[in-house]
C-alpha cells in the first residue's frame, strides 16, 4: 500500500508543526499558505492537483469563521465527489453542519478535528477528537496515528460522534481548560500574597510529582516561573479565543451549571478592562449612602 | 415620666447624626468624642456624670475592633451595676461577647445594635437590629424608637436575639448589600457596553418606579448618574468595610453556599489591584502552552 | 380629542390586568384571547375592525417565540400603513428586529415594550421601557401613561432607543432581578442555617424600612414568611423564563464579566437537577484518589 | 552511617502506607496505632523506647484537630531536647505554630509537612511540602527522599520556609485540587447533557495524552467512568475535608480574589443539602411578585 498523501491549507505555527509532525511519521504531505516562504505549492488548485486520485484529503489548519469558511467554498469547487475536508482549526460544531452540507452538495465528506497540545505537539503529539462518518474517520486513521501521541490509540485520539462532534468535544475542552487555568492561577496568587511559604516556585515544582494537582499545566506554569520569577515581564491581561465563551453559551443552552468554567472565562474580561464601569458603580453607591470616600478618576 | 437622657461615644458622621435625630425626638444626649470641636463634654468620664443615675445608658459609636475594645474597657470602670452599654458600631458578634462577658463581670449589662441606614438615617430613621437580653431592650425603646425610621416599629427595627443577634444580622445584611449592589453594578456595565439602548440613565431612572427591581440602592445609583454621567469622576476601586468578609467567612463555617455574595466580594478586591498575579499566570501559561503572544508588562 | 381606543391580544393575567388598568384610566380597549371567556370580541381580525381608522395600535402580549411570531404575522395582514403593533411580550431584542422589518414591508411601525411589575401592575402601574421610533412612541404615551405608576413620567417609563431597545432593557432588568433575588436568598439562608439570630422573618422586616437593602424585593420576601415561616411549602425548585440566559449569552458576547448574575442563573439550574453528574464526578474523582468513601446513589 | 529508624503513629491508610514505602526503601520504622492489629508497639510509650537515643523522630499521622493536639502533648512527654516531631497529618498553619511552641518549651523540634498523593503514594511516591527549621529538614532528608516520587528531588520534595510553610502549602494544593476537580466535572456534565458527542468515556480518555488538559486527575476520572459508565452508582454527594474552607478563609484575610475555588467549594456544599432554603426563597419571590407557579413541597 502506497503511503498516504495528504494536503494542508494553513501553515502557521499549528499547521507547519502539523506539516512537519506528519512527514516525521513518513506520510507525505503538501502544504498550502498563501505565504509563499513556507508554501510548497503556489496555490489551493495547485495543492488539490498534487494529490493522487482517489479520496483525497485536504486538511484545514486556519482561522475559524471567515477565513475557514472561504477555504471550504473553494475547496467545495476544487474537490471531487468522495474527497474528504478535514476541519482542523477551531470551528463551531454548528459551523460544522453549514460546511459539511455545503459539500455534501458536492459529493464531498467532510470530518471535524479538534486538535490539543499547542506548539508542543510537534514533539508530543497532538491530542485528536474527531466527528464525521465512521468510513471517513477510519480511512483517514493514518493521518490520525501519525498526529496522536504514541502507546494506545485511544489515549489521544477519539472518534466522537457525528459531524460536528469534534469540535464540540473541543469546546468543552477548552472550557474545562479555563477553569484549570484559574484553580493554578487562583493558588498561584495567594501564595504570592502571603509571607509563610517563601519559596513559591519550589512549592509549585514540587507539585509537579506524587500530588493530586500534577499535570501538563502545571508543568508549564513551573517553566514559566523559572523563565521569570514572580512574572514580572508579563502584563495580567488574557485574551479568549472564542472557545470559552462558546462553552458557556452552550451550558446556558443545556440549563448546565458552569460556575467555574464561567468565572474563569469572566476573570479573563475582568484582566483586559483598564476600568471597570461595574465597579465605578459601586464605588458610587457607597459614596452615596455612606458619604464613604471614593478614589477619585485617575487617582492611582 | 422624665425623657430619657443618654450618652454617645464617637460623634463621628454616624454618631454625630444619631445624637441630632435623638435631639430631634426630644431625647436628651450627652455626646462626647475626642474631637472637643464636636463634643459635648470634655472626657468620657464627664459624660458619665451628666448622666441621672439608675440604669445609665451609653451608646458606643466608634470604629470597630481596637478603639471599641478600648471604650468598652473604660466604660466597665466608669458605669455601675445596671447601666448600659450599647454597641451600635460594626463590630463582630464574636466580640460582643467578649464585651459583654467583660462588662458582666461588674454587673453592667450589653446591647448589640446593627445599624444601617447611612447618611441618610438622620433624615429618614435608622434600620436597627438588636441583641441582648428583652429587659434591656424593652428599657432602651424611646432611643430605638426615635431612631428608627417612622411607622410600624417592626419595619426598621428588630430584637433579634440574644447578645451578638443585632451585629450578626447586621454583618448578613451587609453580605446582601454586596451581592445587591453588585447586581445593579453588573448590569449598569452591560448597558453602557451595548449600543442598542441609548439612554442608560433614563432606562434605570424608568425602573425606580413599577419595577420588581425598585429599591432605594437603585434610586441612589440613579442620583449617583445623574451627577455624574457615566460616572467619569469616579475610580473603580472599592473598599470593603469588613462585613462582607465575615458574612463569607461564616457562611463557610455553617457549610452555607453564597456564590453571589462571594463574587460580589472578590470583585472588590479585584478592582483594588493594580496587577493581578492570578491573570499573569493564566497569560504566562497561554504563552507557554500555545505560543500565544502576551502582553509586556507595563504596555497598556 | 377622542380618547384613545387601542386592542390587546393575549388576556394571560398580564393582559387581562393591563386592560383594566388602561380603562381605569379611560382608555378604551378590546381586547382578544383564544379563551371566549376573556375575549371581547372573536377573532384577532373582529379585534381589529373595532379600532378606529388611522393609526391603529395593536398591543401583543402573547408568549414570546412561536405565538409572537404567529400573532405578527397575522397582524402583518391584517393592519395598514401607518397602524402600530406594540410588542409588550418577553421577545428577544433580536426577535424584535425581525418583527419590524417584516412589518415594514407593509408599512406597518413596530415599538416594543419591555414591561415589568407583575402581578403588581394592575394596582401600582408598570415599570415601560420602550423600544422604536420617536414619533410612534409619542403617539403612544397615553397609553404608556396609564401603564405606568403615577408621578414624575420618567420614574416608570423610558424611551430607551430605537427598535429593541426596550426589550434589551428588560432584559437586563430581569438579570439584574436574578441576581438581586439570589443575593437576598443567599442572606436568608445564612439566616436560617445559624442560632445566634431567632427571629429571622423579623429581622428582615426590620430591613424594609431605613436600611440600605430595602426594596420591593425585600418586601415580597417578608410577605412570603408572613405566610409560610421557613417556606416549608415551598420546593426548592426554580424556573427560568430565558431573559436571564440571554442576559448572560449577550454579556458574553460584549465581553462583560456577570460573576453575580451568571452565579444567579446557575443556581437555579442546580435548584433543577435531581442529580448533578458534576457532583457525581467529583465524589468518583475523590473515591479514586483518596479512598473516600463515596455514598451510593439512591442512599439519602 | 546506620540506616534511619523513625516511628510513626498512626496507621491508617495514609500511614500504613507510608510505613510500607519507608520500609521498601530501606528504612527502619516502628509504628503505632491504637488498633493492635495494625500496630508494631503497644503504646506510644513502647514506640519512643524503639528509637535509637540522638534526635529521635517521630511522624504523627492522625486527624488533625483534637486528635493530633492529643498526640502532640504526649510527645511532649515523652521525647526529649533535640528530638523532632514531624506532623504529616492536615494540621492548620496556626495550629502548627502552637505544636511547635508547645514543644519548644521542652527543646522538642517540630516540622509540619504536608503529604499529596492520596493511596496511590505508596506505589508512586508522595508529593511532600515541609515547614520548619533547615536543620531539622536536612536531618530527616532520607525519610523525604524514600517518601516522595524518584527523581529530581525538587519534584515532589520543597522545604517551603518556617513552621507552618508546609500544611500552608498543601492547604493551597487542596484549593487548587477543589477547582481543578470541579473543572472537569463541569466540562463532563455538559458532554453528558449534550447529544452531539456520543462517546463522552472515550473523549475524556482522548484527553489524557497530548492534550493542555491532561493530568493525573483526568486519568482517574476516566478509570472512574471505565469501572462505572455514568457514574450510576456514585450519589451526587461530596463532602470536603476542611482545607478548602481553609483556603478561601486565608484567601479573604489576604484580600485575593478566588472565585473558582470558592464556587467548587459552594458546589460541594449545595451538593449535600436535601433542601436549598436559598432556592425555596427565590422560588417564593417569583410567586409573590409574578403569580409564578411554584412546585409545592415534597412534590417531586
Amino acid at each position: 500500500m502506497p503511503r498516504m498523501h495528504i494536503g494542508i491549507v494553513g501553515l502557521g505555527r499549528m499547521g507547519a508543526n502539523m506539516r512537519q509532525r506528519l512527514r516525521n511519521h513518513d506520510l507525505e504531505v503538501t502544504g498550502y499558505d498563501p505565504n509563499p516562504e513556507v508554501s510548497d505549492v503556489a496555490s489551493l488548485a495547485a495543492l488539490v492537483e498534487t494529490l493522487p486520485a482517489g479520496r483525497r484529503a485536504v486538511w484545514v489548519m486556519v482561522p475559524a469563521g471567515d477565513v475557514t469558511r472561504g477555504v471550504v467554498t473553494e475547496l467545495a469547487d476544487l474537490l471531487a465527489e468522495g474527497d474528504i475536508v478535514i476541519e482542523g482549526g477551531n470551528s463551531h460544531f454548528l459551523d460544522d453542519r453549514k460546511h459539511a452540507e455545503q459539500l455534501a452538495e458536492r459529493g464531498i465528506r467532510y470530518v471535524d478535528v479538534g486538535v490539543s497540545g499547542g506548539v508542543w505537539g510537534l514533539e508530543n503529539g497532538y491530542g485528536l477528537m474527531a466527528g464525521g462518518e465512521k468510513d471517513d474517520v477510519e480511512h483517514l486513521m493514518p493521518v490520525f496515528d501519525a498526529l496522536r501521541p504514541p502507546g494506545e490509540r485511544a489515549n489521544g485520539f477519539v472518534h466522537a460522534g457525528a459531524i460536528g462532534a469534534g469540535h464540540y468535544a473541543k469546546m468543552v475542552h477548552n472550557g474545562i481548560e479555563y477553569g484549570l487555568m484559574q484553580a493554578y492561577a487562583e493558588g498561584y496568587e495567594l501564595l504570592e500574597a502571603q509571607e509563610i511559604v517563601t519559596d513559591v516556585t519550589g512549592t509549585l515544582k514540587a507539585w509537579t510529582q506524587g500530588t493530586v494537582v500534577r499535570s501538563w499545566l502545571l508543568d508549564l506554569l513551573v517553566a514559566a516561573l523559572e523563565e521569570d520569577p514572580q512574572l514580572g515581564s508579563i502584563d495580567d491581561y488574557v485574551e479568549d479565543s472564542g472557545e470559552g465563551r462558546w462553552t458557556v453559551d452552550e451550558a446556558i443552552d443545556q440549563a448546565v451549571p458552569l460556575p467555574v468554567i464561567s468565572a474563569a472565562l469572566f476573570a479573563r474580561f475582568s484582566s483586559r478592562q483598564v476600568d471597570s464601569p461595574a465597579m465605578k458603580a459601586v464605588a458610587a453607591l457607597r459614596q452615596q449612602f455612606g458619604g464613604h470616600a471614593v478614589r477619585p478618576a485617575g487617582d492611582a
